[in-house]
């Protein structure tokens, strides 16, 4: 008989006492060996939303660690302290882990991944990433056989709810994250998600199973949505691209490219119809071609499925593929390159357009199109660039923003992947 | 030293070589036994188009079973009989066996996963559907922790790519047919593609695993898209809706209703997005909600790579969820519903609509719209109607052929899933 200590009665973990009260029969048909939750441990049990039955309850997780009967320790408080304390001291006693922790394995994954290596025990985390879609075990077991060389996704519910929301109904951002907080889909505090952080450390998490990459995720160039307005969805409309915050990770010449930012997406790319709270994952591997998985990114019962997944994996001693981590040198964002969409707002004067296109061209961007939109007040260029180097669009944008014609650089957004 | 017997060398064979040649320090960094491909087995080597190197040729498959050294047979040559043959055997000499074979595995799959069974071996099958999409080990594993309440796929990548095609270019079926047959998409008898039959034992495939269902593949309606214009596309995107060929099972009240046809779809369905030779499929499950799985479903490297995702599986002994087949009762067709959409070709008579109109009526069957186009010769009309079950559907249609006023019931296609 194996015994689970689940830390977290919250949303996820009531989530995993839900599906142990609904479908135990086809969970132990699977497992090898018996097994039981036999303690959680929380503050405040009054948000367990699932019935606990007759689980003993803990408020000192350090219970649960002590406890000699506990084999498997399930994390699902989130933040990092002290949950990174908590899966380092499980993990050091022998126990296996299992979370869906992505800040504490972003930033502590490689140093965690080897304490529970050194004590011979897993730490697994298919919830960490894409809340109900298997990506993690995929990449860790069926692509194998790939080289792989690309991760793009969706991996945050909030941002691409949003972005939907204001695709769909031609709302504003404010009142859009308003709703969207309203709804519980976006925290009263949002900045790991519209900020773009939350994915951030979701690609980390990738590019550690994907490529065996040692990622600082401070290495990550990252840019969230708070400037994407109703304006560019609008006008991005008009030249069929939808916006969606993508994080994306391309490993090409032993250099890995690794960025998260707004992309304006053709609207007949597949990760164009990824629609709310729903998440995509697209891999490139040498073999497959690619293959993209989605699925809902976020809530209390599908995320719980992954973590019983991991769980009776740990039960079933299921191989893993586990790459050491090691260094792979970062690619200069300042040598990544994209076509871009920028908006300005301008002050209505003749010549802007000649002196914006001048400084473009002076800079050796071509333009593919633009479009000047509304008067006066609210005059507004629109230009769509062909691919250009990061670098080559920051020096660009520095001499346009001087201009006394130019009152805003409102918007860059990249163009395609 | 795991030895490695491959029986077929034409384009999955290739591919698996082709794997092996170039990606095989990531195959033995995952195996926890060294392996190699022993023999490879074919009647006319010409074909092969990996590099076989010092793989021993055989052109008889017993040499193969007969060696004590394999203890894995891969059988990559498709079709009914000898392949049967060759799995059974394979498996009563308690030799491990991969295959790609949906129709052995549509047909007998309950017979060798019991050989299998009874003789302590594995039976896997990752690239029997889907190609290189994971679907069945993620059936298999990470889903487990669900009932599957549903599966929805598009499965077959020479149809789709048909359908995808017809609605680009706007092209005619045999045009685009003949086409595909150039390009190696469609084979020069196309019937199994085009007819439905190759989508149905990939559904019967999908139904054992995630239902557990002994299916007799027989109990499937199928419907091909040979029926399927022009005419058809183009109504329906003009009601926002695009055509896909889909295999679909449901598990509801303890029946199992199974079947593959085409199907108008949304235009914003996910489904509606995946284009040419790709593959999806969608699974609902009760605590994900759902997932979908998409990528290229033929092709020589990417099928490959799922071949080799189960060798590896049986290396590592990797646990499956192994549920017994059993019978589940069959949804009846007749008690099928769904939306239709209906194109009758006319004698351009007044009155044909009150009479076509009259009889969905005394029918019961509700009329969502209805248009007539073109004049005499060329007078069709175009019915989309609610929800109607298969029977009062096929009485509708039975009593409108008998018609004076009309010439053809040209099609007949379900709307939405």
């Amino acid at each position: 008989m194996i015994k689970i200590g689940l830390i977290g009665a919250g949303t996820v973990g009531s989530g995993v006492v839900h599906i142990y009260n609904n479908n135990l029969e086809k969970l132990k048909d699977f497992a090898k060996d018996d097994f039981e939750i036999k303690t959680v441990c929380d503050l405040d049990f009054s948000k367990a939303t699932a019935d606990l039955g007759k689980i003993n309850k803990s408020s000192n997780w350090r219970d649960l660690i002590a406890d000699t009967e506990i084999k498997i320790i399930v994390e699902l408080i989130g933040g990092e302290e002290p949950a990174r304390t908590m899966i380092a001291t499980a993990l050091e006693n022998k126990k296996n882990v299992v979370t869906a922790n992505k800040m504490v394995l972003a930033k502590h994954g490689k140093e965690l991944l080897e304490i529970a290596n050194k004590n011979n025990v897993h730490l697994l985390y298919e919830a960490a990433v894409g809340g109900a879609i298997p990506i993690i075990k995929p990449l860790k077991t069926t692509l194998v056989p790939n080289k792989i060389k690309g991760i793009v996704g969706i991996v945050n519910g909030t941002t691409n709810y949003i972005l939907t929301k204001m695709t769909e109904k031609e709302a504003k951002y404010a009142d859009v994250l308003k709703e969207a907080q309203k709804l519980g889909y976006a925290e009263a505090d949002p900045t790991s998600d519209v900020g773009g952080f939350d994915s951030m450390y979701k690609l980390a998490v990738l590019s550690q199973v994907a490529f065996g990459a040692d990622v600082d995720y401070k290495d990550i160039l990252v840019e969230g949505i708070t400037d994407v307005s109703q304006n560019d969805i609008a006008y991005a409309r008009e030249m069929g691209l939808i916006i969606k915050l993508l994080a994306i990770a391309r490993y090409e010449n032993e250099e890995l490219e690794l960025r998260v930012h707004p992309v304006a997406l053709d609207k007949n790319h597949p990760l164009a119809t990824v629609n709310g709270v729903y998440n995509a994952i697209y891999v490139e591997g040498d073999a497959v071609g690619d293959v993209m998985f989605s699925g809902r990114g976020a809530g209390s019962i599908p995320t719980a499925s992954s973590v019983w997944a991991d769980i009776l994996d740990i039960i079933n001693e299921t191989p893993y593929f586990t790459e050491k981590l090691k260094k792979i040198k970062i690619k200069d964002i300042a040598e990544v390159q994209s076509e871009y969409y920028f908006r300005f707002r301008l002050k209505d004067k003749p010549g802007v357009l000649a002196d914006i296109s001048g400084i473009f061209a002076r800079n050796n961007i071509s333009i593919k199109n633009a479009r000047q939109e509304g008067l006066g007040e609210d005059a507004e260029l629109v230009i769509v660039s062909h691919i250009v180097s990061e670098k080559a669009k920051n020096k660009a944008i520095e001499e346009i923003a001087k201009l006394d014609s130019v009152k805003k650089v409102s918007s860059i957004i990249r163009v395609g992947i």
